[in-house]
């Protein structure tokens, strides 16, 4: 079998892709379908993992109820947050929009099942942080397969892990790694909302090659 | 500004890339450009970061005898985790070529700096392992930029993170997330390896979309 052959204007739309990306948090409300996750979460699924262990687990919160106490563990989180500011970091901070939770159509919880024995421990004894870094991999193919998709992607991660898997009700070595809120945004930007409001800016250690 | 508009036939090319993309073991020696090397790095720079943190840190280990240490702390670290396998599995284990060290013509360290003060900590109260999953996601941006280029990564994870750390003298805050080889892949695959040679399948819990 012979690999596809990934041209110059292949990879000029995949930068331009990583650039739109966006961390969204200013959703419009209309649904999402389905099959448009379902086929999503297979995108998902050829992301690498550490011994082709493939622990994600993809959690849609369809219960009203549940959602509400997620939503309420952002608000609790990030009040607390705001609290542990002072001075100018606070006052910017509370002008923040941190989650689009109650706008977006779908909340999806993203977990990492540590005890699974898919992969038989290959590659994570010294090293066991890996297991949680393959499910990160998957939701980020996700986020990048619903952006080229039009569908934005917002990771709330001002929650309280604890609180969201005895909400969600999932298997006791299932970890919490994202919740994250999907649906179409209500606009796009090249750039993150938190550069254009002021609260951080590029950081040139992130382009640095480091030689040793 | 308006956002590119990603067709049916670009999202049926990313989802290929998704597919092809693979933790390559077998690599070939030709060199790769440092240049290529910093525009992966510049693409690898837009990928999400919990605050704009943007912690990721690439280090290009030119240097042999850092090199070699590495490869050690790999044969290591591979040693002994034969050792905890028994029956067919150390059997099926000792066969697998798990990592193209000694042929991949670069080594790429990438680290978190968990004390960046980039992003003022927001984002990461209730969650600060998402400043990791950060570095994770640059990763995986390099990685697939890389392979639009025909260009082939592979994260090794049986590595002793210390030792690491300490050969190539970095700045104690600097966590190391992943211990990449770069280089020309000696063939192209849709399936992993580890799929391949028997010794994980693809696991359905990884495409369920669970409901709560």
């Amino acid at each position: 079998m012979s690999a596809p052959l990934f041209d110059a204007a292949f990879r000029e739309r995949l930068a331009e892709l990583f650039r739109w990306r966006r961390d969204v948090r200013h959703f419009r409300r209309d649904p999402i379908a389905d099959a448009t996750l379902v086929e999503l979460v297979h995108e998902a699924a050829c992301s690498p993992s550490v011994g082709f262990s493939q622990p994600w687990r993809f959690v849609l919160v369809r219960d009203d109820t549940r959602r509400r106490a997620a939503i309420a563990s952002f608000e609790r989180a990030n009040a607390d947050a705001l609290r542990g500011m002072s001075g100018a970091d606070a006052e910017k901070y509370a002008t923040l929009k941190l989650s689009g939770m109650r706008e977006a159509p779908v909340h999806l919880a993203v977990f990492c099942d540590i005890e699974t024995p898919s992969g038989k421990g290959l590659g994570r004894a010294t090293m066991p942080e890996t297991l949680a870094y393959s499910a990160v991999m998957a939701i980020y193919t996700f986020w990048l397969a619903a952006r080229a998709q039009g569908i934005g992607v917002g990771w709330v991660s001002i929650i309280e892990p604890d609180v969201i898997t005895a909400a969600l009700d999932v298997p006791s070595q299932w970890k919490l790694i994202a919740y994250l809120c999907v649906g179409y945004p209500e606009d796009d930007h090249p750039t993150p909302e938190l550069e254009r409001t002021g609260w951080e800016s590029r950081d040139p250690r992130a382009t640095t090659l480091h030689n040793r």
